[in-house]
């Protein structure tokens, strides 16, 4: 579609801050509220969880474990309504971990499907990918 | 949502193995013909593509040169109507490439979102990542 809504190009951005602040805070709570309930989320590894709760676990466990201190930075690259009400998101995220095996800047490309569920934006789906290095 | 169109259903278990097929055959028009013209298309690298060109280009391309000769095999994992007329299919998939560097069986789980365009389900949005394996 050639045409975007203003809300959801404002939505869009709203949660993918969003997403970045709760990150940065470590607070899996108010990451796991941009989604819906029953959202799913497939991680850089290829893991695939279902579900509000299962996210704001696995993010639990990742800042506490091998992403401690870790900060993130996103920016939205692409915003399109695919359907009435339905936004495909792509972003730019930078990973910056200081200790660890996974010590170092890791680049990535998340893209995010938004719906409206009882009036509010959420993510149904979260699909993140590491970009690989030459 | 709890229920799910039996139309949809069918037509994700059919795109799915119209991809498989298309690989299998290096058939990059059949491949990219199930893609929207505007997909979005996030590969196992990070590499994102726009366009239903692109995308037979980006496939052309693999299946000549690091991923010639291979073979994938895909199954649905799950189905969702996340909108009305809009499906989010997870799949399982697996790599098999004879020779080269990428040589041997790699595991991925690409998702994928369904649209409705002039009668047809296609897919708007493709994203894979690689399983990793401990």
């Amino acid at each position: 579609m050639t045409s975007i809504s203003p809300t959801l190009e404002a939505e869009a951005r709203r949660i993918v801050a969003a997403l970045e602040t709760a990150w940065n805070e470590g607070n899996a709570a108010a990451f796991a509220g941009e989604f819906a309930s029953d959202a799913d989320f497939v991680n850089v590894r290829g893991d695939h969880a279902s579900g509000r709760e299962a996210i704001a676990q696995g993010h639990d466990h990742i800042w506490s474990t091998v992403y401690v201190g870790s900060s993130v930075r996103y920016a939205v690259t692409q915003v399109r309504e695919i359907a009435p009400g339905v936004g495909l998101v792509h972003v730019d995220a930078l990973l910056r971990v200081p200790s660890g095996p996974a010590a170092g800047d890791t680049g990535a490309i998340p893209s995010l499907v938004l719906v409206q569920r009882d009036g509010a934006w959420k993510i149904a789906s979260f699909h993140n990918t590491h970009r690989r290095r030459e």
